[in-house]
């Protein structure tokens, strides 16, 4: 009647021609036989026999899937806003909100909120969401580290190859040895008689030699500097400071659980790894990009294609040992910087990842950190002394190393700082070391202090150093002058 | 040297002016250095001591978390490329590739891949990762439902309210009726005595008329006919049966547990829902959503905030009883059509979700199904007699009160058929069925083999209804007059 073509009114519609009434009445008439014949059907149905036996009875379990996928929700929610929310809080003092992230992952942990209310911990996290928060977690930084490898130049990293790798080894080296050095002390005091001295020392100087890849690359992120040349060059060096340090980590399990041709087995086969990947799977990435870019928009095919190859790929470095992770970031680096097919990635999954998967990572490594176990002044005293010592291995040996290396006082400091983001992959090595009982709780988290302290001060110093106001990417530094060659 | 801007060559580098030698010649010396002093270290501090007691050792644990994730990254990679495979093959003899994925899910779990190979398949999908996998396959489907209702038009479906209404609500009480009836016949030779008719006659009802809105939704995307007329009409009768039926669902469950307030409890608290975010949210979002569509791109902070609000409305949906993906849906319907806001989380999230998300709901559900069980000719007849009535209740129903509501007879034949489409949602009620006792696996599985057959025939009969060849988007028809006004 009065409708438009965009909008036909009621009358328009075929399906209300029938009229209300009628409608209403076929409707009314039609529960009330139904109510009626189902009851004399039962009246027949309640004399019948079924053979005997029974029907394998489970009576709770229908109810128990659905609060599963309840708390599942609930969880998801509370670590998304939080996340949310602690990510703006640091934002407005200059911090990453990435900083804000963690830290609001390890306030809905044990340490803060299972303090406060256990029973409000234990229903947002209960322990029957925990399998899945986990895998959820992981598969989550996968995603993540697949984008950062997408936005990564290949070829310029294969530029500083030599350099690069002797800054990353340095960085290693030098607080492995402090930590070496750090282990004589706290064996004493803080060791079990039931873990050997060389073990508790590998695993002290391991975990003062780990860079937090995922963090270091968040913080580069959200500067707007991962695409610098300094930004390459530290996140070049943290990636080789992560396989090294997960192969040293590998070496501390086979010696724990005595099996220490498992470490051997490692290198080799990421050695091969590695091969397969940047001399087979590259040139063959390089040669099928451009056809599937020729297409007008991203097909559900192509999309398909490169996810199920950046599985097999986390799946791989997964099976050898040094965490899916890199299998991710490497993938996503050998896939042409710039094609069609990496930007529509990136720009499609980037915050999605971040928004909805990365939050559960912190809130998963949250969970397992327990902050309440230090006290005391001695506690502190050496909580303090591990900071220092954590921050002059990794500061100090990847500053000289980049002096040695060529480059100027400025962007080394900045280097160094850098690689002394330590975040959460340190924070995952620890859990491993609690696993193994290479480490007491109470160590356990006078380490987790040093990696959230050490990451914490990564952000101002560097500003500092880059003579920066909070948002790096409006006053661009003489520092970031490859930036404007690479992008 | 010869480099040009954009990509400086070795020389430009500030790291490599060191030179190889002298990078080299540091490297080595490092490496060597630190040998020693680590072999020095640990002789020193062999000789120390440590308090007694023990680490609290669990030798093998950190091995078994690296081992979930590399086998949810295996059943990952497995379960998308079956799918993508099976909806390809599915594909090419013109049935939509959903239901290909559907059955692709069904061949990796007991029924094919179990049979043929017990070791492989428990290899594939091994237990550990299924709490995983059941959480994130019903979070895919959430996320699917939520991008379906953004892509509905509500002020459509309001027009057509009380027909559709009628519609649909025949199409649960016709089959219902026929279940019940049916259940006279099942019940003497496969139900147990354990179980009482009423509540095997309701179970029996209720699962003649679930209608599968995911795969309803699914082919009609597929056909590109969702946002026709008919297929609103669809898709609401869906949603609405799928509403009524998972209520007769909770008082089946809650007869079964009697506890039959439960019932009482979940009906009113859904029509407060329904009230709640029809009343108060829907006119909340129609406010807010064009000041967030000023800004020139979706930005993190909007996304965040429909992405929490969807989860806090499925989590509803879900503690009410009635399913969180209805409340996924909901939350996705009410915002805007055509919003910037719901177009680009579409363009996004679509493929994504199809890709990474939905093949595991399809293998979770496969991995459940066992169709081994039916064997005879006495079995297979029973089956065919099964499927028979269930087509009969739900075809005839949807035709009888579409006829009555003022549709033609194609029209009205199409909605019939497209409602008889019962899928994965009739496999999630029949796994519920089986977990609560009232079924036996053998009727399980004869019940499964009628979800997929109604499910296979429906695009075959609806191709030969609306007179198309394969594609249907290729081929516009008079019958879909409707989707040139609404598109």
């Amino acid at each position: 009647m009065g409708g438009t073509a965009m909008t036909p009114d009621i009358d328009d519609s075929p399906l209300s021609r029938a009229g209300r009434t009628k409608v209403y009445a076929f409707y009314g008439g039609m529960v009330v036989v139904a109510v009626i014949a189902f009851l004399a059907i039962r009246s027949i149905g309640e004399g019948l026999g079924a053979p005997s036996g029974s029907g394998a009875r489970v009576p709770l379990e229908a109810g128990q899937s659905i609060n599963t996928l309840f708390h599942a929700l609930l969880a998801l929610a509370v670590i998304v806003v939080t996340a949310r929310v602690a990510g703006w809080l640091f934002g407005l003092v200059g911090q990453p909100a990435v900083i804000g992230e963690v830290v609001g992952g390890i306030m809905l942990g044990p340490s803060l909120l299972g303090q406060i209310s256990p029973a409000l911990h234990a229903q947002i996290l209960p322990a029957s969401v925990t399998p899945f928060l986990s895998v959820y977690a992981q598969l989550g930084v996968i995603l993540y580290l697949f984008l950062v490898g997408l936005d990564l130049d290949l070829s310029v990293l294969r530029k500083s190859g030599h350099a690069t790798l002797a800054i990353s080894h340095a960085s290693i080296i030098a607080p492995f040895l402090i930590g070496s050095v750090l282990a004589l002390g706290l064996y004493p005091i803080l060791s079990t008689s039931d873990v050997p001295f060389t073990v508790f020392a590998l695993f002290t100087g391991v975990s003062l030699s780990v860079t937090a890849f995922p963090v270091l690359a968040r913080i580069l992120t959200d500067l707007k500097i991962s695409r610098s040349r300094m930004g390459v060059v530290a996140l070049t060096c943290a990636a080789i400071d992560d396989v090294t340090a997960w192969c040293l980590l590998a070496l501390v399990v086979s010696i724990v659980q005595a099996r220490s041709a498992d470490a051997v087995r490692t290198v080799l086969l990421t050695v091969a790894f590695l091969f397969v990947v940047l001399q087979v799977a590259a040139p063959l990435v390089r040669r099928v990009i451009p056809r599937l870019d020729r297409s007008p928009d991203l097909t559900r095919a192509a999309l398909s294609v490169v996810l199920i190859a950046m599985l097999a790929s986390a799946m791989t470095t997964e099976y050898i040992g040094i965490h899916g992770f890199f299998g991710a970031f490497l993938f996503g680096a050998i896939l042409p910087h710039g094609s069609r097919i990496a930007t529509e990635l990136n720009r499609r999954l980037d915050d999605f990842v971040a928004v909805l998967f990365l939050p559960v990572f912190f809130a998963y490594t949250g969970a397992r950190t327990e902050l309440g176990l230090v006290s005391g002044v001695q506690d502190w005293l050496i909580c303090g002394v591990i900071i220092a010592m954590a921050c002059l291995g990794k500061f100090g040996g990847t500053l000289a190393a980049s002096r040695l290396s060529g480059l100027n006082w400025r962007d080394s400091a900045a280097l160094g700082i850098l690689m002394n983001t330590r975040g959460l992959v340190q924070l995952i090595v620890l859990n491993m070391g609690l696993d193994l009982g290479v480490i007491t709780p109470k160590l356990f988290t006078m380490l987790v202090m040093m990696a959230l302290v050490t990451t914490v001060m990564t952000t101002p110093i560097l500003q500092i150093l880059l003579r920066k106001h909070p948002w790096v990417e409006r006053v661009p530094s003489a520092a970031l002058e490859g930036v404007a060659r690479l992008t």
